[in-house]
C-alpha cells in the first residue's frame, strides 16, 4: 500500500511538472523592468529632454511633442535660450502643484511665446498608437498610453489628451484655452484628473520629483520671506543643448512591447505570495511607464 | 422695430430673472468649506490625534478608530509611552511611502504589541454610516467615505475596508495579515489602492504631509549617511497626552451633511467659468474629507 501511494505520488508529480516548466515563471513589476530585453526599449531623443536645476536637486524632464508640438516647441525654444534661469519655483501646494517661471512677467520673451495656442485635446493620434489599457476609468471613455504618456481617449470623437498624474507637466493659463505658455506646473500629489481636457500638457517627470517635494511651500513661508528666494530656477535647460560630457541618454519601454504588456499584468494582480488581495484592475495613473539611464561603458555612469 | 425688440429683451430678462435668483450661487469647493457652519462639523477625540515631531515639521494624523480597535489602540499605547521618540523614518521612497519606527527591533515595547491581530476588512460598519460616492470605481464594488476616511466596500459581503489614498497610514507588515503592529508608513504620492485590503490601515495624516515629503529618500543617501541620523522621529505622541496648552482642537466635516454632499457635487463638476470640461466624476481618494484647527478666542490661534 505504501508502494502504492509513492507510485502514486510519483505520477502525480510527474504529471504537474510540465505544467509547471510550461508556466512562465511570474515575475514582479520590478524584476518585469529589469529583465526586458533591449529591443523593448527606445531612447528619447535629447531635445525632447530638458533638465531642471533646483537647490534641491535635478529633474529631468520628457517633452510630449506628439501631444502639444507648438508648446513643446515653446518651452524648448525658452530653454534653449535661457528664459528660465535666475526665475523662481513660484507657486508650491502642497499635494497639488509646483509651477515655474515669471510671474512678475517682467524677463524679455526672446523667441519665446507668452502667449500660445492651446493644445489640450489631439485629434491626430490614432487608435494604433494608442495602447488602451481596457480597464474602466470614471474620467475618461478610455484608457491607455501614448509613448511613455498616460492618456484618455474618447474613441467616438476620436480625440485624445493627456491625463494629470502625479509627476505630469503642465501649462498654466489663465480664461480660455489660449493664455498661457511659459508658466508650468508638475502635479506633486494623487492625480488631478479632474483637470483633464482643461489645460495642454507637455510632458512627465522622469527622474527628480523629489527635488520638487523639497521646495518650500507658499503656505509655508514665514513673514518677510520671499517664494523667489526660497526656490530659484537655477537653470532649466535642453538635454541636447547641454555640453557633450554632462549629456545623459534616457531610454523609455515602449508600450506595445510585450515586456510592458507583463508589466500591466502585474500590476492588475501583484504575483507576489505577500498580496492577500489582488484587484485584477489598475488605473491609468498607477502606471509609470519605466523610463532608464541608458549606461554605456567608458560614456556614461 | 428697435422698441420690440427691446420689449422682447425686457421680457425675456424678466422670465429668466426667477431662474437665477431660486438657483442657488454655486460655490467653489473651497468656498463650500468655508461657509459650511458649524453644525456640520465634528471635534475629533484628541484621543484620536497623534502628534509627529520630526526635524522638517510636525504632522498631524486622525486615527480611525472603527475600522482598526486593535491597532489604533496599539499605537496609541506605543506613542503614550514614547516607544517612537528617538526611533526614525527609516524607509523614504518618493511617491511611495514615507516608514517609520523600529526597524532594529531593539527598543522594549512596554504595553504594546509587536505583532497584532490585522484589522484589513471591517464587517462591522453599516451601511447607514457609510456615505456612498455612487460613482464607478476599478478597485471596489462602491467607494465612499466613513468619518473622515475614503473607503470601499462590497455590499453584498457586508465589508468595508480603508482606501490607500495620498496620507493614509498603514501598518506595515511580514506574511500573513497578523505580521505587523508598531511600523507605520505614510501614503506619499498617488493612491496605493491594489494595497487595498492587504494592510490594516489605521488613520489618514490631517496636516503636514509637507514635512514627509521633505524627508530624505532612502535611494538618495549618500556614502556614510545613516538613515536614522538623517530622518529621527522627534515625537510621536497622542494629543491627548501633551500639556493643555500645547494641545490643538481639530474638527471635520461631517460626511452626513449638506456641505459635504455640496462638496462632492462641486467636486464632481467644477462651478467656475475657467474649466472647459468638466468629468461629472471624482475619484474617492481626490476627496480629502476637510478638517480644521478649531479656533477658540483666548484659547488657540
Amino acid at each position: 500500500m505504501t508502494y502504492k501511494i509513492l507510485a502514486g505520488a510519483f505520477i502525480f508529480v510527474l504529471m504537474t511538472m510540465p505544467v509547471f516548466a510550461a508556466e512562465e515563471k511570474k515575475l514582479s513589476p520590478s524584476e518585469i523592468v529589469k529583465a526586458a530585453p533591449a529591443s523593448d526599449w527606445t531612447e528619447i531623443d535629447p531635445q525632447n529632454l530638458l533638465v531642471l536645476k533646483l537647490k534641491t536637486g535635478t529633474v529631468i524632464m520628457q517633452l510630449a511633442t506628439k501631444f502639444a508640438p507648438l508648446n513643446t516647441d515653446n518651452i524648448r525654444t525658452l530653454a534653449h535660450e535661457g528664459f528660465y534661469d535666475g526665475l523662481s519655483m513660484y507657486r508650491v501646494i502642497e499635494g497639488f502643484v509646483a509651477q515655474g517661471g515669471d510671474r512678475a512677467e517682467k524677463k524679455h520673451l526672446g523667441g519665446g511665446i507668452k502667449n500660445i495656442k492651446g493644445e489640450i485635446i489631439s485629434k491626430s493620434i490614432t487608435k494604433d498608437s494608442f495602447k488602451s489599457l481596457e480597464l474602466k476609468d470614471g474620467y475618461a471613455g478610455e484608457t491607455g498610453f501614448v509613448g511613455g504618456f498616460a492618456a484618455g481617449r474618447s474613441s467616438d470623437k476620436k480625440e485624445t489628451w493627456l491625463a494629470h498624474c502625479t509627476g505630469v507637466i503642465g501649462i498654466g493659463r489663465g480664461d480660455g484655452a489660449d493664455s498661457g505658455g511659459t508658466e508650468f506646473y508638475v502635479v506633486l500629489g494623487h492625480a488631478l484628473r479632474y483637470l483633464d481636457r482643461n489645460i495642454t500638457l507637455v510632458g512627465r517627470v522622469l527622474k527628480g520629483m523629489s527635488a520638487l517635494q523639497k521646495l518650500r511651500r507658499t503656505a509655508e513661508l514665514k513673514k518677510g520671506e520671499n517664494i523667489d528666494i526660497e526656490n530659484p530656477i537655477i537653470s532649466l535647460r535642453v538635454m541636447a543643448d547641454l555640453p557633450k560630457e554632462e549629456q545623459k541618454t534616457y531610454e523609455v519601454m515602449k508600450t506595445n512591447s510585450s515586456s510592458f504588456n507583463r508589466l500591466l499584468a502585474a500590476r492588475r494582480n501583484r504575483p507576489s505570495s505577500w498580496f492577500l488581495e489582488t484587484p485584477n484592475y489598475v488605473d491609468v495613473c498607477a502606471v509609470n511607464v519605466p523610463s532608464r539611464l541608458k549606461t554605456m561603458v567608458g560614456k556614461q555612469k
